[in-house]
């Protein structure tokens, strides 16, 4: 099964015609859209989003990662094996955070020649390589014959909130459409830490606990979203307009007692 | 085959997701997206739209409807077998339509804890508890033994134009990308009146018939849409722009002669 | 394969209901989405995708291109085999280069009655009559057998660029989702020319080579895009925003020398 995450969005040509080449190569093979909805050139949430869900899909299933803003540059493209699964993806760190929490068993640096199409575009990998490779990968071809086995890779920084000993600073990173807020506090971080009471503030409001439901008693809630990161939601609305969020805005979590 | 309707839209990861765990459960089940376009927990128009184009659909299907303002809290989820098909949403009168016209066979309340995701979080029971109800039940497990059979199921009024001896009063229920306006009244109702000789007002304009096609001579038509609902269209244009429309205005259609 | 093209977007239910109709005359044929994102009725733009990118779908594949202005009225369907796969469309003009460039090898006017839905309605052929023709063909059907054969076909003008001796006027076509300005340029028509030297203007602007990459030290580039159009691109950025485009705007390659 291939698995794509692009940022191309449904609007143009892009998406179907990859599915053109990987039906190509490889008319068998499965392919499910995880989302093409990433924000153009957004690697650190492609990143994330990919991470936090691969483990919702079979064993064996090969994410193919096509955010690439170095598009027809001399970056590298990696075909890692790691949890069980693989992922192919332009060396520009959108696999630091599988790279760091998986222990990958394997990465190679793709040797593109063999599996590109011809003529290969300056404006279009996603068709030209990382298609070829996925579907060739699919087909049971060895990771190992594709490339020259490398030990890093591209490597940058994913949201992390500051944690104080009696305060914590996250962001939003995401709102989705929903209008829900979603931070870069993760659950087993905040878990680990054990406190007990605490208040959430963000713009001039307070939450008082974290809730485990959509209760449409309250004007606002904190609740784990499905990725756990927590979340900042207005039951039954949206609280991205009714708080006028954007991404990027600092949340606090305060410590009591 | 899973026919999968919600209203998460595609720009986020979640459909992906729950395709994820139904191949994790079922790798050879074939899933078509009916929509994901329904507007945020709009369960009316997710009814009417599973109620007008199952039967599309080959017999047997499972239609996933997950469209639930209510994820997290106490409420039941159905597994209905009705016409042939099989429809699974959460007990929340999205089914009150399929429930009234189609008769059906079975009704059961999923007991989830046999076939749920561990854990289930209380954001995303399309992941984890829909979406392997749906795989499940396309491995050929029996709907009898997932839940214990229940006669009723909650039921919402859905919108019924107001049919009085010379007038009937109806709205416009949900508006189309080529802004057409779909309004709440239904052909065969229609035609079971016989009215020979009518016209259609809206917004201070007069419809004289109801055209069989979109005919680009005139300024504004009425029509019978692919739901069999009368639908107001401008040729060539926007209706929707063209006359400010919006979901709840009133259309009236006056017997004359 | 069936691939298809229309202009319904993915908000509503139409697609969904195209791809039932298909899986429930052909349950085991495999479907693409090649885009639905044409502009409401864009048979231009619709006729240039197709044309552009069949080549990377398999031999024999099946396009389905639903962009119908006429739905409804007594336009013929047309179905085409050329360069090695099948076009179905409404006889609009949308298979005008398809015709032009591949040389078909069979045309026949489709005889609809043996394979359309009873009833048909008439707005929504998608459903009706166009997807069980593609999965009656799918099943293999002779095309032969599915209609009269024809000569020829309704053709409409595809944009071209004036081509002068020391000027080309080219205009922008399309602009995609990162806001890059699609000209009417093609990479093949202008490479014939020869020109060594040359330089591009637009809006003011003055872009003196063809990168060869999204070169992001540059403010404004032309590049060939990946169905070798000439586009407008700001590297890292949105050419859209930046230059206030929009299509149909005018674009002139200046000869030097």
């Amino acid at each position: 099964m291939i698995v794509l995450v692009t940022d191309f969005g449904l609007g143009d040509e892009y998406v179907g015609v990859m599915k053109g080449v990987i039906c190509s190569i490889n008319p068998e093979v499965k392919i499910i859209d995880l989302t093409h909805g990433i924000s153009s050139q957004d690697i650190i949430w492609a990143g994330i989003v990919v991470y936090k869900t691969c483990k919702f899909f079979p064993q064996g299933s090969i994410f193919l990662i096509v955010v690439d803003p170095g598009v027809g540059t001399e970056r590298d493209i990696i075909i890692m094996k790691a949890g069980g699964y693989y992922f192919i993806a332009p060396d520009n760190g959108v696999l630091s955070l599988i790279y760091e929490k998986f222990n990958p068993e394997i990465i190679v640096k793709a040797e593109k020649k063999n599996y590109t199409l011809q003529p290969v575009s300056c404006t279009f990998h996603g068709r030209d390589i990382f298609s070829p490779l996925a579907a060739h990968l699919s087909r049971g071809e060895n990771v190992l014959q594709m490339g020259d086995k490398v030990d890093r890779i591209v490597r940058i920084k994913f949201p992390q909130p500051q944690i104080r000993e009696k305060e914590i600073i996250a962001a939003v990173i995401h709102i989705d459409r929903f209008g829900n807020l979603i931070t870069s506090l993760d659950r087993e971080e905040f878990e680990k830490l054990g406190w007990r009471r605490f208040k959430i503030e963000y713009k001039g409001r307070t939450i008082d606990e974290i809730s485990s439901c959509y209760d449409t008693g309250k004007d606002l809630i904190a609740i784990w979203e499905s990725k756990n990161f927590l979340e900042i939601a207005k039951p039954g609305g949206c609280a991205q307009e009714y708080l006028q969020a954007k991404p990027g805005d600092e949340i606090r979590i305060v410590k009591l007692g």
